[in-house]
């Protein structure tokens, strides 16, 4: 089982406000520094078959076809080996021990 | 300008509807071997200062406090160099040549 990773976020050219409305957010929480936030959606496909790369071209054309709106959304694919989250409180493999 | 991605999923064991919904209707669409979807949020967050382990550990809060619902999701925080992004019919940096 491969873990594939689709990342859709809208083009750069078009209007994110509900990324507008986070970044708006974070001074009112006392988050400073952060000068731009864009939101987007995160798909995590696990593909049963052998993950080469007529598989990975599947992928793609699912993304393309329906994963994104690719009139205003651009999208990523990447294979990814599962990784450990952070939970609250926790700390995920990736955080400084 | 740093990128910093902050990616939210559900958890595990929390039931993904929506994803539930796009994988049914995978094999509709002609898409096989894809054996589960979970799809989830990703942000991606322009830090002004420079990202050092203090601001690192600030985007971490503001994942674990605002972003995600820590409750039901995990976060991962990662700093992501700008990627080139695939659109419609064009190739990405990361797609084969």
């Amino acid at each position: 089982m491969a873990r594939v990773v689709v990342d859709v976020m809208l083009k750069p050219e078009i209007l994110d406000p509900q990324g507008q409305a986070v970044q708006r957010a974070l001074p009112r929480l006392g988050f400073e520094g952060v000068t731009e936030v864009r939101q987007g959606k995160r798909f995590e496909l696990e593909v049963a078959e052998p993950l080469d790369e007529v598989a990975l071209a599947r992928v793609r054309e699912m993304a393309e076809t329906f994963l994104a709106n690719t009139v205003i959304e651009d999208f990523t694919v990447r294979v990814e080996e599962p990784v450990q989250r952070e939970t609250a409180g926790g700390q995920g493999a990736g955080a400084p021990a």
